[in-house]
């Protein structure tokens, strides 16, 4: 229930892409996530598409926030719950590779995602925290919370994700 | 596990929008769907972003298709889980949605998705079949399975929508 | 991550039954489930099959304590995953309860829940702490965490829970 | 949606324990499985404890049946969630049991679970039907139907179980 931070300035160069696995293996998760943090590594392509970027990252916990805008909606006038699960299965998986040594990977296996309150256009900035639950060998498991700029509970979810040597 | 039925072209003229809560409670749910899909109401918003189309209605049972792009990727060289997530909640959504008769609503209280293959450029059509398992009269399940264009399971999701008057 | 308190003494007069609708419509829920750990209302039939009780309760939030023994087992050597469902279940849903007011009910429409750690026989006293994420007017949620004596979570769920007048 | 077969005389000489994992991983899944169904193994414990049994197995699919009873409600007047929690549980995690070769184990990483009918003392014999839906080298997924003796839906789950050496 944090309040929202400011955006750095840096966040305006943000590139979007991939990082070529070969280059990701030889880093640990929170070194390539600190990289997209810092523009070393670019951002993920879907976060040009629905406008949302990393804020924070920290062993065990990354941070993800956006605006969701009228481009993001259902057909019955307010945001699709595509747009929360998008942010939350973002800051859910990112934490979870923050704990992960080099040459180790995740999957996610699946997430579900509880929705306890409507988004609009009045929203303004959201803010997806996750947090790592259960930092296992071979499945590890996550927390993700939404919240609006007053610290309002919008959606919440858990993840199962698969670790695996790569 | 039905093979992707060819696009109408129609669909080449699809308008994005939202259609009114005070034009849409006069309509039942099926009348709405069936409505977006004949172009007569706006297509969704995020179908515009994620650039997926509504393809199939009947009561109970609503069909979206989409092609996975790399601007819909994650930062690990796959499309991110949100991709997935969006589809299926469309169509285990609007599925609940053409059960409704006309001055009833829902929302989607949660939803769970598994991830059972990755999807990358080469997929191609992937399609999102959506069902109603339990209709009921103040909640409703469903499931929702996606499919690339041979057939083969991407990922699979159940929902819990609550049913209400407006 | 509470360590477990002992059981009071009187635990040991606990009758199990189910107290009728009529008299449960009267009473707010955190007026019941006091009544359930004070003895005046019987305690679930289900928690003496699985030898598991109620031993915290305030507005939000309820603890159940139980001892996981080989009766309760799968064929493979642990404790069956129904065992830490039941208790999981149980107080998430009781969590939700209490925040009711006389006149109202729930009914649980879904849960899910991620097993972290295997339960053997000894594992010993475990302790199952639900707590209310979003306490809705129509739909309430809850997360329930399973701990063993030492505090180590053992498994964590999440549930949706219908709220409706009686 | 089958109707409730009828059960096996010879069910009433069932063992309840467990198989030493020595004995196990000498085995296929569908041999161990099938090897319970003929009472060749022992049943669960738990299945004693909550009186259901095993009734058929086969390749990716494993049905189990009980009779629910007054011993496991909740405090107010329905079959405790839990219930259908282990009996969903027992159907999909052995199902993914019966797709395993000797040398691999499961472990049940999480289940979701929706209630869409309660359950009271009236509703007689109950059948939990567990099929797979991706059986894969390291993650599989498995979904699961509770129905009564008429055919009608009480509750629907799916689970993924994480598969390995042993």
């Amino acid at each position: 229930m944090t309040a929202s931070s400011p955006v750095p300035k840096k966040r305006k160069k943000v590139a979007h892409g991939v990082t070529p696995l070969e280059q990701v293996q030889h880093l640990s998760g929170l070194e390539f996530m600190q990289g997209i943090l810092e523009c070393r590594y670019p951002a993920a392509p879907i976060s040009a598409a629905l406008k949302f970027e990393l804020v924070e990252v920290e062993h065990g916990r990354t941070v993800f926030e956006g605006v969701p805008e009228f481009a993001f909606f259902n057909p019955i006038s307010s945001v699709h719950g595509g747009y929360a699960a998008t942010l939350l299965d973002s800051c859910m998986g990112c934490a979870v590779h923050t704990t992960l040594p080099a040459g180790q990977a995740y999957t996610t296996l699946e997430f579900k995602i509880n929705f306890v309150r409507a988004m609009t256009e009045k929203t303004g900035r959201v803010r997806a925290e996750g947090r790592v639950i259960h930092p296992g060998n071979r499945a590890a498991t996550a927390e993700g919370n939404l919240y609006d700029s007053r610290g309002k509970l919008l959606a919440h979810a858990t993840t199962t994700c698969m670790i695996f040597p790569i």
